[in-house]
């Protein structure tokens, strides 16, 4: 079980639900992807025609991020703030995909980000369906 | 002038409106008043009774602190995600000053907080209606 | 191979050094179980006799997410930077782990989170030897 | 007063000094200023030129904004975390400083950026020495 799961179980009033479980996962791992493609967007030749992309990522990365403290704090939190978190999160993702996947051909980080982008989109609209 | 207000004259490409100017203020001023106000209850004697409002506030501050960065690249920006963030941002603010009313009475740091809440509330709608 | 591994295996040009994988790992890992046990502890009835460890819980939080961006950046960053960064995030985790070893007799959440933050302290120590 | 200073004098035990309060001030200005910075750095025509200022800036922002929010919580932190924390804080804002510096000709972001990180670098070393 990841930290993540073992500190949802041990929690005094967690609902534990897999759906929130796999969502905060996939917005620590979306964030920590969408900072490391920022960066190595920054680090390429071509930097010049990849500013889009690192602005959507570094926006990405930030609303991953703050999504992330607010469903593990899910417990005690208002179901307006937490639904609204998730549509800006989901919107988030689904930019910075579509951005990543016009990069994908020539470089592979791009190609690796998009998809931890769209498996963050998924669960954020799992989650919202919950 | 403000720092933020200088440097988006200086951007090389921000439109530099007052509604955005605004909005990021006061996401930056609700994220550091709502870090504040969960501390305070936190040195609180009554702590047991505002675990609600130490929720909001830290759910407030992250998702005001990822608003005011997502605005402050607002240029290069997909709008859907800056609507979006927007509206998380108006969502916690409006939960967090709704709580922070409740204790307005007893703790004057509540009072201070809602305030900031409400003020970054309007600006975020402000910025949505421009 | 984690998300972290494969960003830093495609970036143009990082070293992918093994310490650099763990550290950057084991602080995403650490901020998350100090939100997640800052939360736990607030939901507990005993949240009086938590508000030191919630507060070390919440420092290390953020000390951890800001270390784990400056080192996916290690690029390009200045190398004093990185080593005042890691001394600070090993100074938070080492505070925060004494503070829930004290808990975790009673609390498992605290236990977990301690044995996170060991393992974020040892990286930081690791990453600065090497 | 600034809404810092107001939650601090609100506080219910933080000492209020004022080199704790000037220096909570020029973290969140000087996060603001280096977050723009980045974007405005993306924004130049020779961004090829910029990546260092880019990664510099965005290492300085989110260690600024970590330092912020653990001085806000000062009053129940480690002084141990405190320390070495105002230590790469100052270290991140001189590296910054540094680089804005040698743009400062040529972009006035870079100027107003410096200024910034120069203020919170000065404001860390005299809350170090208080």
């Amino acid at each position: 079980m990841t930290i993540t799961g073992e500190m949802l179980r041990t929690h005094p009033k967690a609902d534990g639900s897999d759906a929130l479980l796999m969502c905060i996962e996939a917005c620590v791992e979306c964030a920590q992807s969408c900072t490391s493609c920022a960066d190595a967007c920054l680090g390429e030749e071509m930097v010049a025609e990849l500013t889009g992309c690192i602005r959507k990522n570094l926006d990405c990365a930030a609303v991953c991020a703050a999504t992330a403290v607010v469903l593990t704090r899910q417990t005690g939190s208002n179901p307006d703030t937490v639904r609204a978190v998730l549509e800006a999160c989901r919107a988030a993702c689904a930019a910075c995909a579509e951005e990543c996947e016009q990069h994908a051909g020539m470089h592979e980080h791009c190609t690796i980000c998009a998809e931890a982008c769209r498996r963050c989109e998924r669960a954020c609209a799992e989650l919202l369906a919950a």
